[in-house]
């Protein structure tokens, strides 16, 4: 990681919570400021791991269980760190990632109850030595979420209940308490412009390089 | 795991080692003797794992890297020990399973290696309590491997090196050799019904309940 090295910004938070459309007006507006940008998105963003995608998200494998769905997800991701984010930063890019690691710990630790040490330990083996980076946490309440994300197609982790999402959403607040280096919560309601002037406010320290992120932690040490 | 439980009996080796024709002999012969047995292998064995089979071994996706195969096999894993196989030993079933845990350390460990400790980390997740199960080690000098493998189509796998299957190879009996309990060596030379006879004296013992097998354990702790 020495010399030239990019920057790696992830965008998390619940279904609806503007994380898409943040993460193209960010984009955008990263060009307009000359920053060499990459925009992908999780689980996906390599030939591999959009396979990998298509069996998540269909909602004919209903039967998946957390531990199999967990492995899935850190699979698709050690693909997109290795193929696309890695080269990426030694290439000094700006990589903004549409969800990424804290996904997995909100989704299957907090909103399934599998073992926040488990998947902490599951996942820091899929991105290896990645380095700092900066997460944005777009915090919305659930319920809002929802209803932004019922006009879309409901695929099979949108199918779950309203106390799932509720938990989804504490446990990323926690993450985020957790490791303040590196997430920044955002407030989401709003117009997109509202909301992406409130993640510029956050990202300026990071690419101005007065602030470094941090790589990923255990949230939870020895639990 | 009170009362009724049957048993899970596992097989392993490098490819043309015979797991696949003593696992179908085994199963033959155990139905004669009035088991109910359950056949299924890996990676596979679900209607999901076995898409995840699909991916495995697909010679496209060449730019897979070793921490993406360990994690899918893994899943792949979760999905069959929880959907398959905790409930035929739960139903009191013999399972045979063609391929198991260890062929992820012999592989991806010894051959690629990757990490065995952070293998058997992700490896412990896929398998959560399934509790003491039986390995059968078939060995073969890696050359004669291959060589009755030739004749079968070759997969992304079997496209490695020979030096990579030889490390497979040393591997596993590696593995055999920190786990007695659990995993027994074979000479897989010979004919079928010869090699047969070699499985039978092993797996007697163990059907009979004068030996337990154990549990998946770190086959190097703490390294």
């Amino acid at each position: 990681m020495g010399g030239l090295r990019g920057r790696l910004i992830t965008f998390e938070g619940v279904d609806g919570a503007g994380k898409s459309t943040q993460t193209a007006l960010t984009a955008a507006a990263l060009g307009q400021r000359g920053y060499d940008v990459l925009v992908t998105r999780e689980p996906g963003g390599t030939r591999l791991s959009e396979e990998i995608r298509r069996l998540l998200l269909d909602p004919r494998f209903s039967e998946m269980a957390g531990s199999t769905e967990a492995l899935l997800y850190a699979s698709a991701r050690s693909q997109l760190v290795r193929e696309v984010i890695l080269p990426a930063l030694e290439a000094g890019r700006v990589v903004l990632c549409d969800r990424f690691v804290d996904s997995s710990l909100a989704y299957q630790g907090y909103g399934r109850g599998i073992s926040i040490d488990l998947l902490y330990t599951v996942n820091a083996f899929a991105l290896d030595d990645l380095g700092p980076f900066f997460t944005i946490l777009f915090d919305l309440a659930s319920e809002q979420g929802l209803e932004r994300s019922e006009t879309r197609e409901s695929d099979r982790l949108e199918q779950e209940s309203a106390s799932f999402h509720q938990r989804v959403r504490d446990g990323y607040l926690a993450l985020a308490a957790a490791a303040p280096e590196r997430i920044r919560v955002v407030d989401g309601s709003g117009t997109p412009a509202e909301v992406q002037t409130r993640v510029w406010a956050q990202l300026l320290t990071f690419l101005e390089g007065r602030e470094q992120g941090a790589p990923f932690t255990a949230p939870e040490p020895g639990q």
